[in-house]
């Protein structure tokens, strides 16, 4: 497929690396391209520039949001979540009409220092939020509960453990699920909860995660919802 | 231990039954003793009604919220997150005063229909209401992010799974896991996410666990962190 994904930061990355080896013929969008490749601030996690990433990627193409989403099966939702409305409209509401986005930001508010808390939670979410601006816009809500590496790797946590998914279209859920498969999740793992206002449920699942982080001194954990048979 | 238990509603009975089993002495509180024994509305899950419950337990006692907890060496709250605090009001600060109180409500608000919403998240969270409202009590949240048949019975659900605990008092927090090991969780299954304030991410769970209710059609499941060795 066609996938753009909107984010150049550690998620998005993480993400493009993933697809492209899986054979997508990946564009990221960004507000200026050139600005983005000459960035040289090491992240937090890899401890590697944008720059020293961009340069290793033979295939990914870099554009500003204007034009990412033009040719785009796929759209994917990687900024942060302060910043996914804005950046989404800069892509352009004819650009994204029909397609499929899915949306793994999250509504993290760091202005009152950490850990954050949620910008909108209970009765209302970003991945609401997303598909009440862009009606024609098939949003996914999905991934957004777990680190980065575990998203692209599901494998490096042992056994079962499950990825969420909301929205409102059916045939987009299923488009997201074939993604998710081939990136590695297994059928049994991915949960569907129903539509696009189930997001509350997965973005008000970051308070705990972020309390795990520090309780368990690692990130490398994921949600299993252990049943009964 | 003598233990008391505020709130006479299902969770408060399936609480008050196993700790009554495992040979505790066990009183329940309740603002009107003589007409909660008289209740014949059968509750939705188990059919029967107080009255009839009440009836099958000898040795529970029934007192009003006043009296219950003067002997109490531990007491429990399973009210309704929204009469939570005007009942330990009425419970009396002097007779809380530093003692544990094993907080298991949720702030659930029905007001706006099924799924409920929290009456407060986010930046706050009702542990930590209870806590700053009487600073002499331990408040321990724990129990409040499953159903109550598998608080008491964790065996019910196969494999490993979590029940988390948040608070301010170290000793409070011993005392609450010891509780818990003797109702059958395991050590390694219980994970301390840090203080009071940690409640806020369990009680924000409560979105997801409605949703996955629905979406899996029962509420035989539990939240099991699932980690990288």
């Amino acid at each position: 497929m066609k996938i753009t994904i909107l984010g150049t930061g550690m998620v998005g990355q993480t993400v493009a690396s993933k697809l492209f080896k899986l054979g997508h013929i990946v564009t990221m969008g960004t507000r200026n391209p050139e600005e983005t490749k000459q960035r040289t601030q090491a992240n937090q996690i890899t401890g590697e520039s944008f720059s020293d990433w961009f340069k290793k990627q033979e295939g990914i193409k870099l554009t500003n949001l204007e034009e990412s989403a033009l040719e785009a099966d796929f759209v994917i939702n990687a900024t942060s979540g302060q910043a996914s409305i804005d950046v989404l409209k800069k892509v352009g509401e004819a650009n994204l009409s029909g397609k499929v986005l899915l949306d793994i930001a999250n509504p993290l508010d760091f202005s009152q220092g950490m850990p954050p808390s949620l910008f909108v939670s209970n009765t209302d979410s970003l991945g609401e939020q997303i598909q009440k601006e862009f009606p024609e816009l098939k949003v996914v809500k999905s991934l957004n509960t777990m680190n980065m590496l575990i998203m692209m790797n599901p494998e490096s946590i042992p056994g079962n453990h499950n990825v969420f998914v909301s929205g409102n279209d059916a045939n987009a859920k299923e488009k997201v699920s074939g993604l998710l498969k081939s990136i590695g999740w297994k059928q049994e793992n991915i949960i569907d909860l129903g539509d696009i206002t189930t997001a509350r449920g997965t973005e008000m699942l970051l308070p705990i995660w972020l309390r795990l982080w520090t309780a368990l001194g690692h990130a490398n954990f994921n949600f299993h919802i252990q049943q009964s048979k």
